[in-house]
């Protein structure tokens, strides 16, 4: 089988990005076929900085004509810029037909905003890009997680939440992943205790059972299941019998996923034209350009999941 | 040391309660002197039916006349009459001096519905019976939990979230917990990413932020830190450095807790004048008087806390 080609975009230059790619280079070609959306000059001064040699295979796609000083671990405009420069490279690289996929590496949204970018991060960008409903479903092989409401206020949530928006969720998940055999989907419950039969809160009865009788009654098999009490789908026992999750919003379904695989978790957005991974951390300046050895283990695993 | 005396309230009869009690007896009387709220003819019935045997050294504090037939899985008025009874004899037995602190065993909620008790659990009866706000925490030795909003529906916590009350709850929890010299209190923010400077909502802005140096303040000392983004709260690397979580929501605390330590945690009130405990797993009715010998770490770990 041909190694599928995927577009790396190499995130902000003064994080860990460019260090992960580096040292993850060997280990990933056996995998896929990865173009690096950087230009080289930059990748020599992220190089001599670290004190890697550039790989000769590395090959790398032209993202712009900037050259500028790297600054590890500072939020700059030139950074903040040339990442997002890199991350369109990218998605052009996969709309033309170039590459199969894309990767992107961790951006820092503080310098998106000192460049004058308009998007608070890739998901933002990926919408208006394509104007299509992305899903952001973060997780590893163990568990993944797909979210309903993602970057709003958590008074905003119940109001986010209509029949015919979650129903069309459900159907647009269905259509993007891969279930095995008589797999189900997990789908929690928006209240504690599931709204314990109304008295918490009726949006299991009003909205979430109903639109799960709908979809699986269209599917013709019973592929999601709840709603599932939120504070118990989590636990040893139930996570035994699903591998994928919808979470009604974001710290319901990330703060127990990170509690349990914060490391190798990756991030991937459904429901786009092109296919896309990223890696589930930051630009960890932290540990940037000191020798650390960034851990690796959300890159590899962005890179499995590409050949799943 | 003189073994503290427990006031152990039984449960709900047709479910697991009892079968612990009697199973772990050997092992708590070493810790403590255990005063099981429950009349002997019904400690007789129930070890008939699981082929236990009652140790003579079992002592009972009577809780009525009433005899009834314990039916193994069932929601009965009776059973729910009778748990309700057994957890305000154990809360008599404190009130009175009797006991040191009281350990509550897992009633039915419907079955205390059946039975026409106007509460919907433990906490709620315990906050009319002494008139004050208790706090509920869960969690083991490793990560304790404390909830600041609990059984309410997800759509009201943002209303519930105000400065004064916030402040109580932290003053009231700083009040009832021990901690270590040094010891910091994880304090979680409400919304996404803590609110991302106030892009995703205001509350840790305007109101915990506020509430945490306000009260460190007072303490005279940096107590309290948050606040801390929900979902990097729980993670690995953060979990090193709290033992104590104060949660703005119920599943924001209680989904990480349960995929954890599920089988570990207790469930602990504090701010009320008496101390009580209570197991954190319910009646489990799928496993009650079948021979599956319940797991008794939580009932354990809920008397340890008592010993500290």
């Amino acid at each position: 089988m041909q190694k599928k080609s995927v577009a790396v975009s190499i995130g902000d230059l003064n994080g860990i990005g460019i260090e992960i790619a580096l040292r993850s280079h060997e280990r990933i070609k056996e995998m896929v076929e990865p173009i690096y959306c950087v230009d080289d000059a930059m990748v020599t001064q992220a190089a001599k900085l670290l004190g890697l040699e550039v790989p000769s295979d590395f090959h790398t796609a032209k993202v712009c004509n900037n050259v500028f000083e790297i600054r590890p671990a500072h939020i700059t405009k030139e950074a903040g810029g040339y990442s997002y420069r890199s991350f369109f490279k990218a998605i052009e690289l996969c709309v033309n037909g170039f590459c199969d996929a894309m990767l992107t590496l961790p951006i820092h949204k503080k310098a998106w905003e000192k460049a004058d970018v308009k998007y608070k991060g890739h998901t933002d960008a990926l919408r208006d890009r394509f104007q299509a409903d992305a899903i952001m479903m973060l997780g590893c092989e163990k568990m993944y997680v797909a979210l309903y409401c993602e970057h709003i206020a958590l008074k905003e949530v119940a109001n986010h939440l209509t029949y015919a928006k979650f129903y069309k969720f459900l159907e647009d998940f269905y259509r993007c992943v891969t279930l095995r055999e008589n797999e189900k989907v997990a789908v929690l419950g928006l209240n504690p205790h599931s709204g314990d039969g109304g008295v918490l809160g009726d949006e299991e009865i009003e909205i979430i059972q109903p639109a799960i009788g709908a979809i699986n009654a269209k599917l013709g098999k019973d592929i999601f299941e709840g709603a599932i009490v939120p504070d118990i789908a989590f636990t040893p026992k139930v996570r035994q019998n699903y591998r994928y999750f919808i979470a009604l919003y974001h710290d319901q379904g990330l703060a127990p996923l990170k509690a349990l695989y914060f490391d190798e978790s990756i991030n991937v957005s459904l429901n786009l034209p092109i296919m896309r991974v990223s890696v589930d951390h930051g630009t960890a300046f932290d540990i940037a350009y000191k020798g650390k050895n960034p851990s690796n283990l959300s890159y590899i695993n962005a890179i499995e999941y590409l050949m799943t």
